[in-house]
């Protein structure tokens, strides 16, 4: 297999194509009960406020959603019930990545069949030190199986979790062989010589960094947009950077306030950090709650987080 | 959570015990056929064979069986399909261990309830940089809402893959708290200072190195066995090896011919490694197949590989 020439996405794409994904996707958190299982009715109130502060979708069943401590069949569940709960599917870009092909496909033709806007796959995370030639065997197959044009996958990656990078080669040939369907990528390796690379090579492919603090120098770059654990506690900041990034002044105080933001956040780990800010701010110690392995912050560490947070502007 | 006192685990045991695996429990590889489907004729003539070599069990859907290649059905077939075709489920030891309690219990119920030996369960796999009172936790639970007195956990202790280590410390808790449920422990970290401390630390917790190379110093330290990738390839020298430990001439030969063989196979990978070897051994391409991510070795490799065993007398 040849992974040297990549070659722009919208070169070679005959076939219609949905729009593709652009601007604020938050990875909305999931509430869990005491028992532990989902706490849909608080889950629902918390996607529809991320839209109502101007998400423009919703990156549910990723990693901060802790999508990967939720078993398949939950994770079916959470698309059908948010979509009955009145979110638009074609507002929901849902992980639907596995270990396996058969429970990544069983997973991306469900969210498929369901209408989503597209999938984000992450690479079969057990087996390391894997090939780029093997990847693109495993993505070639999911598609295949998955057999359905509505079908567009944004790869997500995502290396401190997989050990594993979709290298810029093998994101060419798979924008070349996969025209229309491999369109964008999530990049949450915080290596900004990685995102600089896919931004600069493939114009015209989707490429979301995951972290607001990026999203200023990567929107100026081509962008298209962001998909930011953070993004559960200050959407509408994120967003007002989106939509103002091309007023320079303003686009600088902006990306000041979410940069601070984000970075008052980070030492307490995203997922517990999130989680404990919604707890604070909803006044519920149900929102301060993580599936093991994951642990949620402690009374000294959350209003450590608290302090943080306010003293960031956020 | 004290994860600091570890404590024997033959303390505090009062319930009857399932009798602990000992020996050789080669974890068999999985063929496939060109379609990428399980090729289970092979499958069973394999398994057999390995029985009929000496093997005290099958540490089968591990690792080396690429079990996080197949889906989660597939992983419950395999089971129930071998057992139809005659081998015992006593004489199975299944990797059932996922990314979310859900599954791993989903996985561990269904084999408890096929009354298997025990099984094999992984930290999960997903999220990185968790704390042993995560990991607690998680065991925790799956034996919770497994909920089945049969139910014997091994633990599978693979860092290179997970990026996560059993410590000693929460493997002494773990061996405390769940006494005759948490009975043993797969290293294949190949950290031979960690699986010293374990062999000396927990006198009757069942121990097995992943590499024949280490099972001769591993038995005289109290070592349970060997669940080797290449007994696939020589189960019977292992099991050679295994019963003549004591006989200090004979146990010297025999562990420079394991030691030999498995350093052979090594540089090749050990699923494409042992793939290769029984694709030539049984004169047919077709095990010479791993599924996405993972790629067979190619022809040249191939040949390498053979040559090399047979230097090294395998």
């Amino acid at each position: 297999m040849n992974v040297n020439t990549p070659v722009a996405a919208t070169s070679a794409d005959s076939k219609p194509r949905p729009e593709l994904a652009r601007g604020i996707w938050p990875p909305a958190a999931t509430p869990f009960r005491a028992d532990l299982n989902i706490d849909f009715e608080r889950y629902f109130i918390h996607c529809k406020r991320l839209l109502a502060e101007g998400a423009h979708g919703l990156a549910v069943l990723g990693t901060t959603s802790e999508a990967l401590s939720l078993d398949l069949g939950e994770r079916e569940l959470v698309l059908e019930r948010l979509i009955k709960a009145g979110v638009p599917a074609s507002q929901l870009l849902p992980g639907t990545g596995a270990a396996s092909i058969g429970d990544a496909v069983r997973l991306t033709r469900h969210a498929v069949s369901l209408g989503v806007r597209g999938v984000l796959l992450l690479p079969p995370f057990y087996y390391k030190g894997v090939s780029d030639a093997g990847l693109y065997a495993f993505v070639a197959e999911v598609i295949k199986r998955v057999n359905d044009k509505r079908l567009q996958v944004y790869l997500y990656n995502f290396p401190q979790m997989t050990s594993i990078q979709w290298s810029p080669d093998l994101v060419g040939l798979l924008v070349q062989d996969f025209p229309g369907i491999v369109v964008g990528l999530k990049d949450s390796s915080g290596d900004i010589e990685y995102l600089n690379t896919l931004l600069d090579s493939y114009p015209g492919f989707a490429v979301f960094p995951s972290s607001e603090s990026n999203l200023l120098d990567a929107l100026r770059r081509g962008a298209a947009g962001c998909i930011s654990a953070t993004a559960n506690t200050h959407c509408a900041n994120i967003r007002n950077l989106y939509d103002n990034w091309e007023d320079s002044a303003n686009a600088e105080n902006m990306h000041h306030l979410c940069a601070a933001v984000r970075a008052a956040v980070g030492p307490f780990g995203w997922i517990p950090g999130v989680k404990a800010i919604l707890s604070a701010r909803e006044g519920t110690p149900d929102w301060n709650r993580t599936r093991p392995p994951l642990e949620a912050l402690d009374t000294r560490r959350k209003a450590e987080l608290l302090s943080a947070v306010a003293a960031a502007g956020g």
